[in-house]
């Protein structure tokens, strides 16, 4: 290794919160480092924070600017904090990108559908087979997670190995795909590792981690015991789990169809990448509907209670020909993800008010998470036995415990939250630079800065609603016609009982009929007063001040 | 009893929603009752589906038109869902208001806040104390919850006894306030009880609650382990958890200091009103700012992650001379109620950030609710012995388990959802009514209905974006000008790198150039033509269908 060569490691998102992960590494002298990126993940909008926003992702526009120094990027897994930006990035970058099969064909599907070739996705198979990526030789370790073929990463660098954990938890018996064997982490950790970059998701849980095995006996009893019709959901990509409700649903002689895009198009990729091999028959909702309630049970999409998923659309009524009655019983075999409390329980009491029984995993028999909780991460740092711990996947509080349970042990641990660059090729990281690391915003078909002031404006007329002024004059400062008011998603009439509108028009008029010429034949002097006059009498007759546009219109004669 | 004479037991908030509790009794000929009230609460907005709005009660149009007939307003007690609405809706009803002494100084604040006069409000003592309010007879049943001299109300009607339990919880030391004793339910049981109208909160939680005296142990012992300062939050209502966390803050030889305007204003009606004698002697803010941090214990309010209370202020950087550092403990002795959990994990986040350690209540040791459990609710159907069971205070999925164990046991029960009238006094509850139930919100400073249309247009804009057009003909249908659109909360620039404002105004002024007579001399038609070009220009440019609206001026020469 020469001694100007270094090792680096930036977040660029997902160190500091669960969602849109994208992490880099680079090797080289410094700022000429040949770079790999893991992960192109989004993560989703809330009204609250981001609305009308369609997905958010970390901004890419320090890699962008360096795209011909990376290398590759690899893919851990399929879900879509992880994956989902793929096809909305990678124009920006333009690398070779590797992946696992099922993650492949779901990567694909997100490049075709922004129209872009797939000819730089590549398959890999787990480790031994290597991926060659300038400084950088890569191989795929199998984990367990809530989806197929997630995936570790081994990094070997000329400083040394590091491990990116990805998305995982210790299953040793995970229903489908590869367990975790002990043994496997502990001869990677005999070849030494110099860096473990490690998911944070379950720090603060204290029992070790369920499998995903411990699920079936309870499931399987409840759809056994069930009298109407047995609707279950969750999320679409845990292919295990969607087998297990499955073949809950066969062992009590009912007929399983799956309704909800997401859910088809994941059995489809568990099939075709062979990681799915006997899951029960499934009928189409047309079939469904002609089968007798008792012997049916759905698998639908919508554990997080979105507005368009199966399960909300069922709430509302009848989809796709079928519908809940009373006597039925809609499962959650999922939990719910800080946040979407609202839309979940929303769903809830419309199965109530239908007569339908929600059972959800409150007593915990119903749903394992895919993530490893605090004594698992502790096992895998002991098998590992890395130099520095770098925690990922995680807000800060999840990086921070994470961080405190290394140090406590003696590995050098650091938090590193997104656009920190940190080196780690010595005996403890250490920071180089500070990146520029914001969000971007898909917003309809247009990429935005989460900066741009576009969505503050709409949560500012949420808050508080939009007047609209025109006022026209002419060239020499006359009036042309009284100044019109109109309100967007204000009261109409004020504390008086006076008509808003009617109450602004009136104060303009005689503020304008005042105005000398110095301020009529300065738009922006008119602006500001009709504005100032709107915003008072707002907050006169309602009691609040609201989001004014002027628009002054100077006719000539 | 004459047999034209009818009991009725009709909610208006409350019955439907955890919040905005407005229940309503009569007695009398059928629509003629005489009537009560029996508590006028709120329930808080949120940003998905209220933007903007300050407070949401339950609509009380219904009894405003029968405001004659309306005996008496009760309030059980003086948390926000029960008496937060009192100011608000008491004009429109103008009923003597009864109440226990220490939310009687609550109460007495929501009216003075509105400039209303405070001689229609009565404290009341507990049971044997009776009020008649026309053929209504009402004693208040001391009770168990999170905030002093919550009661019951044990209402006599010459059609038999009702039960109206407040909320409440069965605890035999609630530290502060009187314990549970089982004989006392027991012996209101022997009176007979016609029907138990009651608290449905904590339905779903299947262990026995616990006792708010479970806590002091943990909170002091965790309290005596901290190194730097402590800061706690909870409900500022929870005057018992107030006491043993400051006495926690105490035995520690920390000086104690409340932060947030609820926080003093809670401790001062309690120590007013008698049920609080021993509080440790609190430091103002500025008095803390001097003591040494490892002295010191904050007790402030937030436990929401509601932004502008003391919480949510110290997460932001310093508060009335105080700031939170690297190694203070923050805990939350709370729970968070379903919906805020972004809010809360922010502060968690920030404090993380500032190298603060934070506790909650994920392990059970900081918090008990103040809601009966089911076998809490199982215990005072027993003791009660009730003909008829109608669950209130719950979500529908609330009401329906509770009614459902009810049922079981041979009770007639039913699920009441706001706006049913039922007659309650034969050995069913029977539907005798359905009365408009909605809710109205304080917006600003003027109420303002749900279905109004206001907040829906709000929410538009918040997704949509908002587009303003406007355009000036003369009565001939002449264009004076060109059109003019503006943005708000919308991208500037489309997909083809369009100034979106430029591409819509183009397609405006070419269609316009081409409008005949019939178009232009029609305002309607204009507004029509130009809000379609509007949207589809969005459509193209940038994906997504904007709100627009279109001023045409129209001026004679």
């Amino acid at each position: 290794m020469s001694p100007k060569n270094r090792l680096i490691y930036l977040p660029l998102g997902g160190a500091g919160e669960i969602g849109m992960n994208c992490y880099v590494y680079g090797y080289g002298p410094a700022g000429k480092e040949r770079l790999i990126v893991v992960d192109l993940g989004v993560t989703f909008p809330d009204m609250d924070t981001t609305p009308g926003v369609d997905l958010i992702m970390a901004d890419v526009d320090w890699l962008e600017q360096r795209a011909d120094r990376i290398e590759a990027i690899f893919i851990t897994h399929a879900h879509e904090d992880h994956v989902g930006a793929l096809g909305l990035l990678w124009p920006k970058l333009r690398a070779p990108v590797y992946c696992r099969r099922f993650t492949g064909l779901l990567a694909a599907m997100k490049m075709e559908e922004r129209g872009l070739p797939v000819d730089d996705l590549h398959i890999v198979d787990p480790r031994p087979e290597t991926v060659a990526a300038g400084p950088f030789k890569v191989q795929y370790v199998p984990v367990a997670h809530s989806i197929p073929e997630s995936a570790g990463l081994l990094i070997e660098t000329p400083a040394g190995k590091v491990f990116h954990s990805g998305d995982f938890k210790l299953d040793r018996d995970p229903v489908v795909g590869e367990a975790y064997a002990p043994e496997v982490f502990t001869a990677i950790g005999d070849e030494g590792i110099k860096a473990l970059v490690c998911d944070s998701t379950n720090v603060f849980s204290p029992a070790p981690g369920r499998s995903e095995s411990s699920l079936p006996e309870a499931i399987t009893g409840l759809v056994a015991n069930a009298e109407g019709m047995v609707v279950a959901t969750t999320f679409a990509s845990n292919v295990a789990r969607l087998k297990t409700l499955a073949e809950a649903g066969q062992a009590a002689g009912r007929s399983v169809c799956l309704l909800g895009r997401a859910m088809n198009r994941m059995v489809k990729a568990a099939v075709e990448s062979g990681v799915l091999s006997d899951f029960p028959p499934v009928l189409t909702p047309e079939q469904a509907a002609e089968v007798p309630r008792e012997h049916l049970m759905l698998i639908v999409t919508g554990s997080q209670g979105e507005r368009r998923a199966a399960s909300a659309q069922l709430a509302r009524g009848k989809y796709l020909g079928l519908k809940m009655a009373a006597g039925d019983l809609f499962l959650f075999s999922s939990k719910t993800i800080p946040g979407n409390e609202r839309g979940v329980i929303r769903i809830m009491n419309a199965y109530s008010e239908m007569g339908v029984d929600v059972v959800d995993d409150s007593g915990g028999k119903y749903h394992v998470s895919g993530h490893a909780n605090r004594p698992d991460l502790e096992e895998i740092h002991a098998a590992l036995r890395p130099e520095i711990l770098l925690p990922m996947h995680g807000e800060h509080r999840h990086l921070r415990e994470h961080a405190k349970i290394g140090s406590d042990k003696g590995i050098a641990s650091a938090v590193v939250t997104n656009g920190t660059m940190v080196e780690i090729g010595g005996e403890a990281p250490k920071v180089v630079e500070h990146v520029e690391a914001g969000r971007v915003y898909r917003d309809g078909q247009v990429l935005i800065g989460a900066m741009d002031g576009v969505v503050r404006d709409r949560i500012r007329m949420a808050l508080n609603g939009h007047v609209l002024v025109t006022v026209i004059v002419d060239e020499d400062g006359e009036l042309l016609g009284d100044p019109w008011a109109e309100l967007m998603g204000l009261p109409e009439t004020g504390k008086s009982g006076t008509a808003l509108v009617e109450a602004m028009e009136g104060e303009m008029v005689e503020f304008l009929d005042r105005a000398g010429p110095k301020v009529m034949t300065d738009d922006d002097k008119i602006d500001d007063a009709l504005r100032r006059i709107a915003r008072q009498v707002a907050m006169e007759q309602i009691g609040r001040k609201p989001e004014v546009t002027v628009v002054v219109s100077r006719l000539s004669e």
